[in-house]
């Protein structure tokens, strides 16, 4: 499945709570749009947020955000990843 | 240590070998500046390239690139790794 690289930037309020709670809302929501959100890092004094998922193409994994908490990233690049 | 995101866009001629070649060189060159290039992800048709690393700052992970490749990203951020 293709893999998401998602970029939140100047998130309000951001905190390391607020954004593992709206992650955990991400988890909840993925499966029905078959959407993995994998793993994500953030910075609480600019409010960037990363976001690694795979999803069967960009629309599903933005719809994730969409409904799971409202916040929609600044860009979404379909990224492959590495070989380490 | 602390992790670092950066962010390389619209690299020429990126191809997969090019950016394995060149994260390669980090590896490479890491070392000395008590670095650690961790797991990258790129996109071959618009050249962007995330890379995510521990470093002891913002300027060692930057001057592994520079020093590697010449490369340097347009933005390079702090992060936290999210709890999963």
């Amino acid at each position: 499945m293709p893999l998401f690289m998602d970029i939140h930037k100047h998130v309000d309020g951001l905190t390391a709570e607020a954004v593992a709670d709206a992650h955990k809302k991400d988890l909840e929501t993925q499966k029905k749009y078959g959407v993995n959100y994998m793993q994500y890092w953030f910075n609480e004094k600019d409010g960037t947020v990363f976001c690694l998922s795979e999803a069967p193409n960009k629309e599903s994994a933005l719809r994730v955000h969409k409904e799971a908490h409202g916040l929609i990233p600044e860009e979404i690049i379909e990224v492959k990843a590495g070989s380490m």
